[in-house]
């Protein structure tokens, strides 16, 4: 059966969409690619002729959600702007794409956390490692933005290595305890976002 | 075999603590009694003399790290003092329990993610709920701090619950990249903790 590259295109982005869902509920080790075609109302054969496991499944969606929310954060990084003001924007982008992607957020905070790396193929380390790159790049992108706010006089002299790790990390700690409510608009969120964001620049005694 | 209380007991402990530090390294789902009975250098029906299932020790764990830090970090709640100092105090006191008892802190938070629930027994689901009522418990002592602050004027006007939520996920996140040092001391511990407080409570622009 011949399928366009579009109808293909499509059904490989329904797998990742499906898979980071059951990733997410299920965690990764307990869900099969049953319960990802299940999801996509495919069969496993449509799966494989995408995916070769599951383990590439899972590499492919962190790769999504990477590239995602960096698309999301860079075009704030640059200036004009203090370093503080660039910072709570990209901070603030971060939550946004955290809140409306969580699925894919939480792949990707899972892989930081060691739960998905199990005995692995070269191939597959290797495209991990590349995926661990592209996030110490994001991580970088932050950091070099705290050193300028430092610099400007837009943030206080704290360690920026220190910083920046705490910063991510506690954005990424979001995920923890947000789930979207029905009906809640994207302008409600970008307010939540903003008052974490503000909680965690400003601090609670500020 | 006749074997004394203080002999069992401390079988228990040895079972939790190796349980704590597998669940840790390979997550809850692929963790098998095999594994721990294996980690304590015991036979499976010891495991099974003390715990009926895998997911009861689960529970004792989860347990377990609650007494824990509970035990450490409540006495810093009561005043004298203003609230900020004594926010900082609990929540230095909350993160050496994190540094120094990582492996319980990790299962307590993997709880929260709901990463180990699976189709339980009435039984466990009744022990569940009771240490999340303790969690919940504990992070309403955090919650009432933060308000004696706000209204003795030590920390800015935020929305309590947002900060609480937002300090104790904050604080907890700080497992996803602490790994301790060999020979790293009590001291240094101390020092970390402190600056990482002092971002939280005091923020990146101060």
């Amino acid at each position: 059966m011949g399928t366009s590259p579009e109808v293909e295109a499509s059904a490989r982005s329904r797998i990742l969409d499906a898979a980071a869902e059951a990733f997410m509920r299920s965690g990764f080790a307990t869900t099969t690619i049953d319960d990802i075609a299940h999801e996509v109302g495919a069969t496993k054969g449509l799966v494989y002729y995408h995916f070769r496991s599951k383990f590439d499944i899972f590499l492919a969606v962190y790769g999504e959600g990477m590239r995602r929310v960096r698309e999301r954060v860079e075009p704030h990084a640059e200036g004009p702007g203090a370093g503080r003001d660039r910072l709570v924007a990209m901070s603030i982008a971060h939550l946004l794409n955290l809140m409306e992607d969580l699925a894919y957020h939480h792949v990707v905070h899972q892989a930081v956390r060691g739960e998905a790396m199990t005995a692995l193929k070269p191939r597959q380390r290797d495209a991990l490692l590349d995926l661990n790159r592209l996030r110490n790049d994001y991580e970088q992108m932050f950091r070099r933005v705290v050193t300028e706010g430092i610099d400007d006089g837009s943030l206080r002299r704290v360690d920026p290595t220190l910083a920046t790790r705490t910063l991510l990390s506690n954005l990424n700690a979001v995920d923890m305890w947000f789930r979207r409510i029905d009906g809640q608009t994207g302008d409600e969120l970008h307010d939540l976002a903003g008052r974490i964001v503000d909680l965690l620049v400003v601090g609670l005694a500020g």
